[in-house]
């Protein structure tokens, strides 16, 4: 065993360059409200509001990796152990997390201190967090306590026994959570903010705005749709080429004739991929990784 | 303009050393005969074997324009001019692609002069070809004759009006070329091989075979369905880790009950994407990505 690098967060700060990420947070069980219609799941029915987005500012995992002289072989593994206490199923235990060497290493990887431009809030982590762009936000730890690199991921139940993607047909009951794929990069996913579901607005033109997210390639074309799918025309991208990590903002002017219509997104990325239109074709019974085309119903009077 | 580096393939294979990279090719239109049952395409009605999979081998693309002193800044791009002739549209032109500069000096992107330990055949761009893993073949320019480094894509109409993915409502009569979104690299997809389509086969067990692909991604599940797509089950996955850009085998073994069966596969990668249910959903009027579930009717007897 190595001897450890201990360190404070003021050392941690003076040692190290600092690095400025803009990046998307994003729950595993983002629009996890969309599964509920097809089928019960587990966990928090969020709309598509489980996502942020904010410049980090922190030191690179990378740079304090090497300074304290660890392996970095590609079947590697980084974990971090975090001061706060979790309660899952009646057990009680620190919460933690790992993620691939290969990841741990890219230069988007921050141990944070700063978000906004300001030090964290106590809520998100302060006073130090990692920092996993594109990653589900499970992988983000917050309240970093110990950082270690390991042969296996993380023997914690958030890494372990949960935050994995289950066939179709598996349930609470006969979870083979070995055979789950851990989730750690997103799927392409977008959603319309406004108008609001189940919104009354006047009958004529009118703007959709919303976001659209992807990990590790870039937005490609952003597709409306006022009558569920069927014709579909092109939003306008907020493009930021240096922010890869962020989310992209779209909008889109539609003409709305009386009646009740039923709006939808979908989003392409850089390689041609497109989202399931169904939320029945991902279903699982956590609820996880729920990007199939969002879908928005609206009165036009 | 800079002094030209001018290179035989024979001063070219003594200068730079060599690398061997297993990639899968394969054209932007293989699967284009699943479009047509949705509405009628231009080109050729590929079945899912428009692909490849091939160990090539050759100098690396980044290791020359670093000799030949070219900038390399991410806006740029990569042209590739080539011997061949093609003929479009009445009009007659040397063949050319380009690939953006970030791709280009990537490790896997190759001048390729061997394919699977063998010179080059003629068939694939004797004496020497580019090889773009990941990206469509179209790209990866056979017969290569000049490379340049420039600061917009080819002007070649192999990049600019052709091999895009333009809007569902877009025809040959209004295609807006501008408009659509180059197809560099390929979409998350797969196919079964076995058994074939429209095959007549023994009520009871039976094996199906066939290949999964993505493009900066690796497969993490395979399903299969013998009933259209309503109930899956997971397909065993041939892994080779130390060959990203390769194709996944995988094979199922399933119970075929007496009378017709829509068999469907679909993929999903480790962003937890996976693909779109109906070739509706992408379809476009060139025939391009399609890469819905894909579906082989059968009659066990």
């Amino acid at each position: 065993m190595r001897t450890p690098l201990d360190l404070s967060v003021e050392e941690l700060r003076a040692r190290f360059g600092h690095r400025t990420v803009t990046a998307t947070m994003q729950c595993a069980g983002n629009r996890r409200a969309d599964y509920f219609p097809v089928r019960p799941v587990s966990g928090d029915p969020w709309q598509p509001g489980a996502i942020g987005n904010a410049e980090w500012t922190g030191v690179p995992l990378a740079d304090v990796l090497r300074a304290a002289g660890a392996e970095t072989g590609g079947e590697l593994h980084v974990g971090f152990a975090a001061c706060d206490e979790v309660e899952i199923e009646d057990e009680r235990f620190r919460y933690g997390a790992s993620i691939p060497m290969g990841k741990a290493l890219s230069e988007e990887v921050l141990l944070a201190f700063a978000m906004n431009g300001e030090a964290l809030a106590p809520e998100h982590g302060f006073p130090l967090r990692a920092v996993v762009p594109g990653y589900a936000g499970v992988r983000s730890a917050k309240w970093l306590a110990a950082i270690d690199v390991r042969d296996t991921p993380s023997d914690n139940h958030m890494q372990q026994r949960d935050y994995k993607l289950l066939p179709p047909h598996m349930t609470k009951q006969t979870a083979d959570w070995q055979a789950g794929v851990t989730i750690n990069d997103m799927p392409l996913n977008a959603a319309i903010c406004e108008p609001g579901r189940d919104t009354t607005l006047p009958a004529g033109p009118v703007i959709l705005r919303g976001y659209a997210v992807v990990s590790g390639r870039s937005i490609a074309r952003v597709d409306v749709s006022a009558d569920g799918g069927r014709d579909w025309s092109q939003a306008t991208l907020e493009r930021h080429a240096d922010a890869p990590w962020s989310w992209t903002f779209w909008q889109a002017r539609i003409e709305l004739p009386l009646g009740e219509h039923e709006l939808a997104v979908r989003a392409w990325d850089s390689a041609g991929q497109t989202q399931p239109a169904l939320a029945d074709d991902t279903w699982n019974f956590k609820g996880y990784l729920c990007a199939a085309w969002h879908r928005v119903r609206v009165t036009a009077v």
